[in-house]
């Protein structure tokens, strides 16, 4: 008997360990009316409110402006389609005979219709966003519900959080909101996704349809590396000639897209940052105008153009000309000149080039690049100021103090340290790159990284602030109009949370709860990320599942 | 001097290793014309001839039957919507003002405009594909060209491969196609894709659309892992309560739905065959019909379903029921059983079961999995013969000579040996797991692999021919509607060329080769699944780019 005993359990040891269990249905369901990023305050009671299209309106109570008149025509007809789609599926189940039970008029936390959101913005607007911009708000969803804020940018985040507090009921035979207290202000000023369209083209509805997703994620940085060695799509009127480069004559970006992007991303305060990378990067230049290129040797034959020639005037004179009209197109305050992979080497190899510093006592290619940002950062004058690829700060250039560094190749602390503390200014990248891609639904990955949290206690505290924020890159060797949207949400979600949120404003930062995070992630998180998935594809952003077996019901 | 000169042949060594040009441009520019699968014997002349849609007919010279008159059809309009593409993109450059050179009609290679393609087919059309179909053909590209087969599912290729041999003119202004003769077959007859509805539900567009890349590719079976654990789209009219456990009752595939999906893979050449995967991978079945699950216990307490429950008749009457309704909706002569990944564990801690084995003199809970196949496969009856994945050949259950096994987890040859020495077929799809990710281009894993050569000297050359072909798998995880199909193609055109040209033919069986076209797969074979993959983006197929920067024209 005791021998059975033993057996069994040894037995029960055993399946412990070796069967799972996987039961019908979606590992994580989804939840409803969740905000993602996650508000940084929230309270939300079991009291209800019903959305009927007809009898709910939004109201200025304060300020107004073009801006906030667009969002709220926007999101009334979000709310609308929410309400169709349920109407819809409720009518497509009715055809098969199914009613399923639905919330009940008589249940003691129904309390009545949604009449209004009375929308309170106690400043003027401003006329486009910035990295300053102040996007706090406050919302307190009632029967006559309101939304405050000092700041159109404020406005907008909480009207997106207001829109995604509506769920549609599970009989599909309403759409309710419950009553919500909510204080909200991101954790990082710079949150933003980097879209590469030289490697492919990206069509202006691609664009537009990011710039609705980005929206949704309150990200507020659309960086548009928008050419590059494979392609120029940029449409230049100083000099035409470039856009030779350009894939197919129609396959370009005229003044007028540039225009309405612009327009499109201000009036859902995004700002749109264009990264005109030099002096690598360039081979597409060098189709119009290949003189401002540098010829690079190999066993003394000339086997191609590398970068930008640093010892010819005309660089200075194209890039000069070209920024003047890149500054008048796009009203950002930032101007990315890019500096990641110069090849020196290509440098070293030109006997034209080496004679140069030679001439001028520089011993190091390094220096050539030096003397390039050197010529080129002021050409920028007072109207944008430059951000710049890691590459820059780390091959010695100087830079203007609290000139912003972009940091791609390093995850650990020490290259941030050292940009903090030489008094410059961080973007985060490294742990961003979209285009890296793993088996199954990796954003864990992405969810879990916080760059203030990743330089603690190697800098002042006071200078974690300098960290600015971080961008998601969807660098295009292999994403164009065909899986560009689905391949970036929802990975660019976790992105947007931890930024927003800040992975450790919520969670303690435990190296064993973030490794563990990475295989399992909060069931919280992930039934909430589901969610949201969804409704990026009600919404129209054909966002793939985020990790596990699930359905979405569209209204398609 | 010496000195300068030893230096400078340093640098030189150095520059050769440590920089790379980058070219304006596609980095592999996409063939014109070229078809995907590679056809077995092809000639291709400089001679050609110009397409216009009015004065080009396909005509019907031998026999002929429905599946050959609509097959005609669909590849006329495939033809004239290319001229359709060229012509508005033409139109749209000289809007532009842009006017580019075209071919010429004085050049001696253009020999006139293309007037008709002759279709000779010897023997009357099969009703509906099967394993051993022939699939050969032969094309004659002339100003009036011939195609030839003794099979309608040999014109259905040779139709697909005409079409392909179309390319638009560098100026857009002609649609063109080179004198060429084909003798054309595939080296394996099962040549398939698996797709999961139950991990995501797909709608009806996205397999339609998923039958027009197959056909697109030469591949000739979607198996269809209908359902599985988390949900059960099937509707079933014996058991119509089995898809409760769909996802949502909209999403299932009713009897109409699985016809017009049967009938338009056959239409086109393709078989559809059935999964329904048992004993394991059942949950869904267990939200209706609970008892033919086996209850799993831990420490003495259910803790939940596993697989079905091999000493319960019930389960056996109700695959039988069910094997019968699948039968008559699938004509296809095979049924896949599944058998993969069965929680033995479960069985042995359940104390009925334990109790029968006890009765019955097992000591393997593996003797079960052997109980419980011996059991059904007899169910199929002399309507289908079954596949199975690996693990039931791997448990030891005994399988009727003959019998298809699926190998799914062995890349080496070890495990296909074994199988074939039994004396049974194989499946192999080890390698073609196209839900397992990797960054970049990751087509060219799955391309150089060929499982004949696999097992080549390690057993008799006879029983190579034992291999039957290969699947991709596209596990639907993490994949629904909004990538499935840019996620799948052109990344199963990899191994549609695998199975349909054989990398060996083509290439030397050279383990350093293999090694190396993983990291730099041919140019040939890069630019010509450029030019495939534009295809089928210009055909409504909307793949992602196979590898590197590039562009596609398609009319959009």
């Amino acid at each position: 008997m005791l021998r059975h005993i033993l057996i069994f359990n040894a037995f029960c040891v055993f399946f412990a360990a070796s069967f799972s269990i996987v039961k019908p249905g979606p590992k994580y369901p989804p939840t409803k009316g969740a905000i993602w990023p996650r508000p940084r305050e929230q309270t939300k009671s079991d009291s209800y409110f019903k959305f009927i299209p007809d009898s709910f309106t939004i109201t200025e109570k304060g300020q107004t402006c073009e801006i906030l008149k667009a969002a709220i025509e926007r999101y009334t007809n979000v709310l609308k389609n929410t309400y169709l789609i349920a109407d819809t599926h409720s009518k497509k189940l009715a055809n098969l005979n199914i009613n399923y039970p639905d919330s009940n008029d008589t249940d003691v936390n129904y309390k009545g219709i949604l009449q209004e959101l009375q929308v309170t913005l106690s400043t003027p607007c401003e006329t486009y966003p910035h990295l300053d911009m102040d996007e706090k708000y406050s919302l307190d969803v009632a029967a006559i519900s309101t939304l405050t804020s000092d700041s159109i940018w404020g406005v907008l985040r909480g009207l997106e959080s207001f829109a995604q507090l509506f769920y549609i009921s599970d009989g599909y035979k309403s759409v309710l909101i419950n009553g919500t207290q909510i204080v909200d202000y991101p954790k990082y000023k710079h949150r933003g996704l980097l879209v590469d369209t030289s490697r492919h083209y990206h069509s202006m509805s691609t664009l537009l349809k990011t710039l609705d997703a980005l929206e949704m994620n309150k990200m507020n940085v659309l960086h548009w590396h928008i050419v590059d060695d494979q392609s120029f799509p940029y449409q230049s009127d100083v000099f035409p000639q470039l856009s030779q480069a350009a894939y197919d004559p129609t396959l370009i970006y005229t003044a007028a897209a540039i225009n309405q992007i612009v327009t499109y991303a201000r009036d859902r305060g995004i700002r749109v940052l264009p990264e005109f990378d030099v002096p690598g990067h360039t081979s597409s230049w060098g189709v119009a105008y290949p003189s401002i290129l540098t010829e690079c040797y190999r066993f003394g034959e000339i086997v191609g153009l590398g970068p930008m020639d640093p010892t010819n005037n005309m660089t200075y004179k194209v890039i000069n000309d070209l920024f003047r009209e890149v500054q008048d197109r796009f009203p950002d305050k930032y101007l990315h000149v890019g500096g990641d992979e110069v090849e020196l080497d290509c440098w070293r190899s030109n006997h034209r080039i080496r004679k140069f510093m030679e001439d001028h006592n520089m011993t190091q290619a390094s220096e050539l690049h030096t003397l390039f940002m050197t010529n080129v950062i002021p050409l920028l004058g007072d109207r944008s100021k430059p951000i710049v690829w890691q590459e820059v700060f780390d091959e010695g250039v100087t830079l203007p103090s609290g000139s912003i560094v972009q940091v791609w190749k390093n995850t650990e602390a020490t290259e941030m340290v050292n940009i903090l503390n030489s008094g410059h200014k961080v973007i985060y990248s490294s742990s961003w790159y979209l285009d890296h891609l793993s088996t199954g639904g990796d954003w864990a990955k992405y969810y879990e990284v916080d760059p203030r949290e990743t330089v603690n206690g190697y800098v002042d505290k006071a200078k974690e602030d300098d960290i600015l924020g971080g961008e998601a890159c969807m660098w295009a060797e292999v994403v164009d109009d065909t899986n560009m949207i689905s391949r970036v949400w929802p990975r660019a979600s976790a992105v947007a949370e931890a930024l927003w949120s800040g992975y450790s404003n919520t969670s303690p930062n435990d190296p064993y709860r973030r490794w563990h995070f990475r295989r399992e992630p909060d069931f919280e998180v992930s039934c909430r990320l589901e969610e949201h998935t969804c409704r990026m594809n009600r919404r129209g952003v054909r966002a793939q599942p985020p990790n596990y077996p699930g359905f979405c019901i569209t209204g398609n």
